[in-house]
């Protein structure tokens, strides 16, 4: 541990630096880094770490490598000019241990306009919360990790281990950018993701899969409609055989640790529907956008091969006729992990945790995707998802108005 | 009656032109006259009234005349460059009756590219079927109109009634051309709509409104999904709900003169769904395309207020939480019609088709929507809805493959 005195000297030199900081975050938030659209950010942020004096590595995340890497989520989206940012700082004698603090840049689609009391880019500051598409998930940590970095040397600290500041892509969608980083030899003694878990330490994580199912059919004229095929009432078949899956997966938790007292950890979400081309026609055709999550130990093929038989089942037994439902990955196609309780990182952070909470840290199972998955289950590298406060980090602003 | 000689004659003078009909049927089909995309197709009907040799009115058919009438359906297109067309013959001497010849050149959506063994739009003749979407409805008879009409004359008659001969506009979707045809002043003692009705008489039609709901509510991220909303399973309870009126109404089909021995003489579409921005995003919206059909004698007011009641208490009873449903006309609105029988215009055609089928004229009742009731409801005109035989008018060509 630290002395009581470097402590102090650190806390003052975040505090003094406090304004800035929530500046820079709010500039950061007002930069709507939607998928593909994360470069104006990431101009920002390499623009901190170059004011930081580190070493920029700026690079587009594609590779042979990482498209053939088992846990590589399928893009939707052109990779060419998508870029992560890496800001290196190399102690001038290296003495400590290495630390890779992480964050991703994109964030989620902000949803429908009404569904906010102002625009989801203005990063405006009520009641001790920021607002913003973004701010919670997870540019507040982002930034954190960029001050708290500064901090230390702003106290006067010389460190004397690595670190790596990371700025990643593809978080919300993919898991690509951290593997992407991964993969380009960025590797460390810990990694800290500064996510926004209210201060405390992720344990055990799911495994995320995305794809799409298209369900088709012939329909007819309404005339004929009793004889047709209705594409919506076969996506809705879809979504319940799916369900019925995810009631089974829920009923296993019991052999899973770090899952076994969640009410119901794995969670299955259909995000998007999109069916039909005219009102006076049958719908010939409905695709279902779905998210399921999985048990750490489970492989994405191994997960996939339920998913397609559970489809397949419910296309060929449909209670109206059969129809035929094509599956396609695009997203995540992850594995879940657990941090294994004992490491130095974990302990130190113990430590500092209660130095700054009197309380003990505490840790819990999360049943959404996280890019500790990369670091732990491809790197075997201590990862500490810990980070900030936050509500309602994929919802909308007027929900707390 | 005609005498045998003169009915001999016309049939010899449709068959010299029957190759050229067909051509003409072909070309106006590899004119994709979709929504908005008419003009090119009214483009080759201008000109075939014109070889005709008759007077030409071609409009673009709005007009606050338009807007302002209880039939008009809500349009979601730009009615600018969208136009009817209308050839009219005046006789040298004006002895007879007047008649109007109707068609309509827009087509349904083609659908999916891979239901389809060629394209849509090449209207290949096979085994005595012409494929394309549009060959049916209504491009075979809106050519056989004109071919009529022509026949007479080079049969070596001339016609002592006046004669329009109409090339319309949105009747697959909200109706409205026919309607500006009548508004514009074109009249007759009988109209003709040459549909694809299988060589039968529409005796009476179901009136159709279209209109989108748009279910909102406030969702969260996946994992905290069980207290959220999901805005595609609400979609699904106003499918069920509206299902539920539909029966209701079915069952009152005694009520009602030429439906009591329908099976199902009500259908209501469900003919498209769009919700959701991101698979792992709870949907905070969703919206679905719905057309519902009446009986004669409902007006569209009064069926526009038991949806509202029905999708309203649907959203304020949902089985999970309430929601938010607004509903938005964006079509039909229309109510449905009979043709009472009795009528001059029905006993030649019932003489007619004897002598061309050698069997008696049936009647029946369509529960699609049909331009009929705009000639019928608001001009008073005997309306035979009567043409050729088709299949599967809205739907794809690899079904006959």
């Amino acid at each position: 541990m630290i002395s009581n005195d470097i402590a102090e000297r650190i806390l003052a030199a975040v505090d003094a630096q406090f304004d800035a900081q929530l500046e820079r975050t709010a500039e950061l938030v007002a930069s709507p880094s939607l998928r593909a659209g994360e470069e104006p950010a990431q101009d920002l942020v390499e623009q901190q770490l170059r004011g930081l004096g580190l070493d920029v590595d700026r690079w587009t995340i594609d590779s042979p490598e990482l498209r053939e890497h088992p846990g590589f989520g399928k893009p939707t989206v052109d990779y060419g000019g998508m870029t992560n940012v890496v800001g290196t700082y190399e102690p001038t004698e290296d003495l400590g241990k290495s630390l890779i603090l992480n964050g991703h840049i994109d964030v989620v689609p902000e949803g429908p306009e009404d569904k906010w009391s102002r625009s989801p880019w203005d990063a405006e500051i009520r009641d001790g919360w920021m607002y913003g598409r973004g701010a919670g998930d997870m540019k507040a940590g982002l930034i954190a990790n960029l001050f708290a970095f500064d901090a230390i040397r702003k106290a006067g600290l010389e460190l004397t281990g690595r670190v790596h500041l990371q700025s990643v892509v593809e978080e919300e969608c993919t898991g690509n950018g951290s593997l992407a980083a991964l993969l380009r030899g960025y590797t460390a003694d810990a990694v800290i993701i500064s996510e926004p878990e209210e201060d405390a330490l992720v344990r055990a994580n799911v495994g995320v899969l995305w794809f799409t199912v298209r369900v088709t059919g012939d329909p007819t004229h309404p005339r004929e409609m009793a004889n047709g095929f209705n594409a919506i009432d076969a996506a809705y078949e879809v979504i319940e055989a799916l369900r019925g899956l995810e009631e089974e997966w829920n009923a296993k938790k019991g052999e899973h640790e770090y899952f076994e007292n969640l009410d119901h950890p794995i969670n299955f979400n259909f995000g998007g529907i999109r069916g039909g081309d005219w009102p006076s026609s049958v719908p010939a055709w409905c695709e279902l956008r779905v998210r399921v999550a999985t048990y750490p130990g489970t492989t994405a093929d191994d997960a996939w091969a339920e998913i397609e038989e559970c489809v397949a089942d419910a296309a060929t037994n449909s209670s109206h006729r059969p129809f035929e439902a094509q599956l396609t990955p695009d997203g995540f196609y992850s594995e879940g992990y657990v941090l294994e309780p004992g490491s130095d990182a974990e302990g130190l952070l113990e430590e500092t945790h209660r130095a700054a909470f009197s309380r003990e840290l505490t840790s819990f199972t999360t049943p959404g995707y996280l890019d500790g998955r990369v670091f732990v289950n491809y790197g075997n590298i201590p990862t500490l998802v810990y980070g900030p406060v936050s509500e309602n980090i994929h919802g909308f602003e007027a929900l707390r108005s």
